[in-house]
């Protein structure tokens, strides 16, 4: 678990060129931290098909094609969006991997909420109906930190899915 | 020019609350960078509606509106590309400032391409048709260092826009 973020990244890349499938991502409080780290490899455009930021209420209906009331009932952060987001993904840029994020980023304001800075779900989503989903707590109030950690969790989830047998 | 992305950032967020605006972002080669510097600012969800990154010509097409013929005659890197980003992400995210960036991160292939690594076009569209363009040519070959000046030369022109009058 110790690899750099670019050895994750291109071991992703390999795997995807092997099968011939692409990923999408659809990513909230990483806020493009999911896709910037995808696009940082070269010649990722064999493999990665595109990825939307969702910050407004509005954009995680959109992409999730969950109404606002479902938004609510479930909680813009939880397991449940997140899987959502992974299969919007997938569905929007017609490619066989989704990616999905939420959670929050930090660091924490004076308001209450009931979901602490650190806290996120990632999610997978594939083909023959694989669905993993994966809640991530760093327990930091770092903005850039959290943003980084919950990109790499949904990395690594994404790899340990690739490297199960097709 | 010499002043920090943060500070950058901290500007744009400021001059967005003040007129209680939105910003959304369509960002190609800059492959997600400009949507993460612009959510490594805290409270950015007050101003910062949503982005998408379209790297593959259906996203590019989706988010543009235009056709892939369009999308070919002008070159997926060309101003009116740019400038299509810019007003269908203003569109679909429903923000009344869209970001708009294509251009070659490189590192240079073998393939001949009529346009060289380090080349891009960022734009803005905002209310009352504001629409400007810039071309950027860092003339250099590292894909890291292309995304991120990309980035920053679509926050300076959005900054540039938003220091006028409104």
């Amino acid at each position: 678990m110790g690899e750099s973020v670019e050895t994750l990244v291109a071991t992703i890349g390999q795997q995807l060129v092997a099968r011939g499938e692409f990923v999408a991502v659809a990513e909230s409080a990483a806020g493009g931290r999911i896709s910037d780290l995808l696009t940082d490899r070269a010649g990722c455009s064999a493999w990665y098909a595109g990825g939307a930021v969702v910050y407004s209420a509005a954009s995680k209906r959109d992409m999730t094609g969950l109404s606002l009331e479902e938004l609510r009932e479930h909680g813009a952060v939880s397991a449940e969006t997140a899987l959502s987001l992974a299969e919007g993904a997938s569905r929007r840029f017609a490619a066989a991997w989704g990616i999905g994020e939420t959670g929050v980023a930090g660091p924490q304001t004076g308001r209450r909420s009931s979901k602490p800075a650190g806290l996120a779900y990632v999610a997978v989503a594939g083909p023959e109906g694989i669905r993993r989903w994966v809640e991530v707590n760093t327990g930091l109030d770092s903005r850039a930190e959290n943003k980084q950690q919950f990109a790499i969790a949904a990395l690594r989830l994404l790899a340990e899915e690739l490297s199960k047998e097709p």
